[in-house]
């Protein structure tokens, strides 16, 4: 959350202290921005963006009363700076560039330091609402799938700490509770990093909604239980065909959600479809660092010669997914043609 | 192992420190052996049998020069103060009876407390080989149904830490190794007490069988890759009809297999069978403590106050196993005929 004007700062959560202390990082100058997108104490792709936004604010208050050359100068010392925090987090650039299109429109337009700074502050404020009504419209959608009691399972963490505010997949159960229709969430740990635990958890227990935290290896017994009736996750990137990349495990739960008759669903922004990919085969699978699974929790749990698989993703089939929860509705059946109709309707 | 005669000692490796340090812990009194027991210094079911036989013949010692009845009266204050150590232990109590009926059978033959002594020794060595025995014969059958160049992945620790020798399912990996079939094994860690990667990964690093440990949701992406050929775990109770109970997890492990077209094995003694339980229907799941997962690894992951579902086992319905591999051959398919002509037979 950004407070007061172009001279204001951004507040952050510091995600890495969870759940074991709330703390907030007060953004008084870009470094701090740039720290917190590095150490991952802000994640999530939407989060990031929408940080990195305020921080273009932020890190131009220095150059606020100087001339427009050097205003301009330090402009792009700053978007330069943040690219560098997180290089593979693809909307920090998506939100560098739309502030470097608000830079160029505006001095086009002949503006002030001062108005140009006053309108990058606007566009941050943009990215920031934009995100927000994307959340509360998914929570929307797909709440109308969730009958009163339902059990929910979902995995990693899609919610508002990823996000402007709601997320995606959180965002349906907040928006359920909202309306009181009394739904149960389970959550997977998901390890190594533990995001279900450490997050998801933090979140449900903030909003007082009643969830339940599991091992990612109980999920099957849960789902045999009939405690389970949707499953709900996020997702990374989507294919054409709906092919849904989402954090290991997310593929496996597809399939013992199908098992059990259980409806899988993803939830997520138009923004997650990458049109240019037809399937998922084409999507490269990250592998992570052994020690996240060998030191995972501050202490030593596996032989250090051990050899480790660590994929930080999986692609859950189009097939196995019963809807796609958007802001523009549900898609479903999952087909290029329902897929290509919605994002264009 | 147990070092000497009567007077000996036995000596265990303390399962706690694994797999940072490998701790050989010497029992020269029953007190230690029962701190062994009680704090799963030694953990598993035939493990835990082995050395509770054991700890009678070191509790004697102090009453070894003793009258008949003063002998008598140590040995019973001796069971009594083992079984204490772990009472749902069945197999403690398995072998602790043994012993006493060794006791009222050499009583009942006159024999002094030295030579009583001598037959309870005996007769623990005897418990100690024959598990040894019924570990080599499961290894030699279930390894004919490895081809070379298999990938194996196995859940939990059924490994030569949890009984006399070789271990169950691991049996089968080490019997596989040591006949030069090239097999790789996906150790899943297990949460929440990480038995696969504390446990089992330092089995196989121990005896240089290649060996890839995963966090248990990468399972359904390793099986997607084509690198799982079979999966091998152990049982802690199988009904009439095959369904097995083991550690939580093994069910979904199950259904993944069955969903990738990999057959699923459990690799158990003839005595993991109950036929008093026509089905796995009538087994009651045990629900440990939820510090396990909050507070996992020395470390808080998840906010105090949430709920926590641990259930310390599952049950794998007989149809998604592909064969059980005893110590008389391998039952398979999995029916109740099989069953009760493998037991008889």
């Amino acid at each position: 959350r950004f407070v007061g004007e172009t001279d204001g700062h951004l507040v952050l959560i510091d995600q890495t202290k969870l759940p074991v202390d709330l703390v907030h990082i007060e953004c008084h100058d870009v470094e701090t921005v740039w720290e917190a997108i590095k150490m991952l104490r802000v994640r999530g792709a939407p989060a990031i963006g929408i940080a990195a936004g305020y921080g273009v604010v932020v890190g131009l208050q220095t150059a606020a009363n100087q001339a427009a050359d050097q205003f301009e100068a330090r402009f792009h010392e700053v978007v330069e700076y943040l690219a560098g925090s997180r290089p593979t987090a693809v909307n920090l650039f998506w939100a560098l560039d739309r502030l470097k299109a608000t830079y160029a429109a505006e001095k086009e337009a002949g503006k002030s330091p001062a108005e140009i700074h006053q309108a990058l502050l606007a566009e941050a404020r943009f990215i920031h609402e934009d995100d927000r009504k994307v959340c509360r419209s998914i929570g929307r959608h797909g709440a109308e799938l969730i009958q009163p009691g339902y059990g929910i399972l979902t995995h990693c963490n899609a919610g508002g700490l990823a996000t402007a505010d709601y997320g995606t997949a959180l965002a349906v159960m907040f928006t359920c509770h909202d309306a009181g229709k009394n739904i149960h969430v389970y959550v997977d740990e998901t390890r190594p990093l533990l995001q279900g635990s450490r997050l998801t958890a933090w979140e449900l227990v903030q909003r007082d909604i009643p969830a339940t935290l599991i091992c990612d290896n109980m999920a099957a017994q849960v789902m045999k239980e009939g405690r389970v009736n949707a499953v709900i996750t996020g997702a990374d990137r989507i294919a054409a065909n709906g092919d849904s990349a989402n954090k290991i495990g997310t593929y496996g739960v597809a399939l013992l959600a199908k098992a059990h008759g259980i409806p899988f669903y993803i939830a997520a922004p138009i923004s997650t479809f990458d049109l240019s990919l037809p399937t998922g085969d084409g999507i490269p699978i990250e592998q992570r660092d052994p020690v996240e699974i060998i030191h995972g929790m501050g202490k030593q749990t596996a032989p250090d010669n051990m050899q480790v698989y660590n994929p930080a993703f999986d692609v859950t089939p189009a097939e196995l997914i019963a809807g796609i929860i958007t802001e523009k509705g549900v898609i479903s059946p999952v087909t290029p043609e329902n897929i290509a109709q919605t994002i264009a309707g």
